[in-house]
């Protein structure tokens, strides 16, 4: 027997995080073997030293910004990720489902949620809290203690302070970690804020609530590593929409601190070859304080580039930063 | 009597922080009262609420970057602190110290340094540790635990891994409250990594070594936020020097989402006006996912522009920026 080998893919994990949703939106599994790492370091190590073909990290949220771990690791300050491209991008939007196990008493079934009342208390830090968005799919009464992530309870607050009143809250590492300990409850009376993956993936866990985040744009952004240039044809990857054909760049670099003036001469480049900014970061270069590496992505492609605009910009940044590092140009899809 | 009232400034406390050093280095005592806050968001709204007269927070620190809880209340997307002004910043050279109990053996004072080696021991992840730039003060063989904030340890890898192998590591939430739980220590055994201004400021705590931390270039910047558009003569503030005398101004600013290109046309405008750029920041604008509330700080004054420089500069962000905020103008010092 023949054991057919498929290129691997490594996220950040653990199993059902949404790291792990990002990957299965886009990596069609009978193509590609999906494997969790335990950090971003991790992931980025993998995909440098040729263990696996591609990576997938988050890159920023919609409500908490930048993820600094992995633009420290796209600075690259020490040179150990020469070979890294990035190749792509994926949106999930997040949403947050509470899991657990459904009350056993039928009577209460369907007809009484939780306190009844709907409405969520004002306490002093929140005098006029927002209604929640969503209702419970079953009962909560039986629910005792609540397991999440720290930033998952701080996302779900109108839900928890209308349907979960008085329920002990028990703070973990992941989302798919609180569904975890949730899964091997044999109490019937724990619940945990998690994503829809993980209620099913994970063995004996019920829905007991869709979508209880209080803002419903919440969406974090992932990258796509590799070692390309362009994504190869045969990654075979789905082509997720986002409204309009484009492409991005992004690209890192620094400016000699003895050169004032550097930085906006960098910038007005892109102004200057008509070429649209959609974001900037900065992270400390660590060569000297409050020196930075910055990153910039805009539209446009390196390989797609027929009136030469990106060209121009790159070659303006080359003439004026210090160092400079193309990371890599994608498509997005209409 | 009459009882003398003193203008207060709050800042990031508690007791001993490093936000407590960098009042200390530019409120005089004698004029101001200095008083401890919670949190960053309890030192904005004393200053906004008239609580106080000045507040001092963090704003950045060299290694680990900008601090997103006070760009998000500059952000200010609420409008709660519509009046607050940036007024200054405070440079602290953040160093750590050793502190506990001296061992009461005398025989081992001064003749024996922990482990003796002055080496410390390769990891896998760390295969060629750097050397700890200082020494212990004392003989360290006696200590059992040691307990700081996290970011503490880590910037402290070398001096722990060479002189204090095989302790017991205790986090705590900040690097004063270790001081004060080893203040408090009836053993003899435990260590703190803290300010030097805790081991001055807490009872009964001796000095076991000075500069720990790896590197020795690691600084935070605080701000000075107030609600003026210069600092009042009556502060006194100590003038610290950064090495040049310069202004600076920090402004805030988000840009049409219809209006492809306007990013890139603020920042051209600093190029035209001959502004030298010195940060960019971030932070997602919480209107629409992916848009962004942007820092930026430049060289130059509101309040002393002669050519009509800033203004220019200003002028072109009122005409293309969708919002703006001049958060503040301030001098530094030779």
């Amino acid at each position: 027997m023949e054991t057919i080998q498929r290129p691997v893919v490594s996220f950040l994990g653990p199993i059902a995080s949404y790291s792990h949703q990002a990957v299965r939106q886009v990596f069609p599994e009978p193509t590609w073997e999906l494997r969790p790492a335990a950090t971003i370091d991790d992931v980025f190590d993998q995909v440098q030293f040729g263990e696996v073909k591609a990576g997938v990290v988050p890159i920023e949220n919609s409500t908490n910004g930048s993820v600094v771990f992995t633009l420290d690791n796209l600075a690259d300050r020490n040179g150990r990720y020469k070979d890294i491209t990035v190749d792509g991008e994926i949106f999930v939007d997040v949403h947050h489902c509470l899991v657990g196990h459904r009350n056993p008493s039928p009577v209460l079934e369907l007809e009484d949620h939780g306190d009844g009342s709907g409405t969520c208390t004002p306490t002093l830090t929140d005098p006029r809290p927002s209604k929640p968005k969503s209702k419970p799919l079953a009962n909560l009464r039986h629910i005792k203690r609540l397991y999440s992530h720290p930033q998952a309870f701080g996302q779900c607050n109108a839900f928890i302070s209308t349907y979960l009143k008085g329920v002990e809250i028990f703070d973990v590492s992941s989302t798919s970690k609180a569904a975890e300990i949730v899964s091997q409850d044999t109490t019937g009376t724990w619940a945990a804020i998690s994503s829809e993956l993980a209620a099913n993936l994970m063995q004996g866990l019920d829905m007991l609530a869709r979508s209880i985040e209080d803002r419903d744009d919440n969406t974090t952004r992932f990258l796509i590593i590799g070692k390309n240039t362009t994504v190869p044809k045969d990654w075979n990857l789905v082509k997720q929409s986002v409204g309009e054909a484009s492409t991005r760049t992004l690209i890192s670099f620094t400016v000699p601190h003895t050169s004032p003036g550097a930085l906006a001469e960098v910038l007005s480049g892109f102004k200057a070859h008509n070429l649209n900014l959609t974001s900037i970061n900065s992270r400390p270069s660590l060569l000297a304080p409050f020196q930075y590496i910055f990153f910039i992505e805009f539209e446009g492609s390196k390989y797609d580039d027929p009136d030469g605009r990106v060209k121009g910009a790159l070659d303006n940044i080359d003439r004026v930063a210090q160092s400079w590092r193309l990371l890599g140009s994608w498509e997005r899809y209409k």
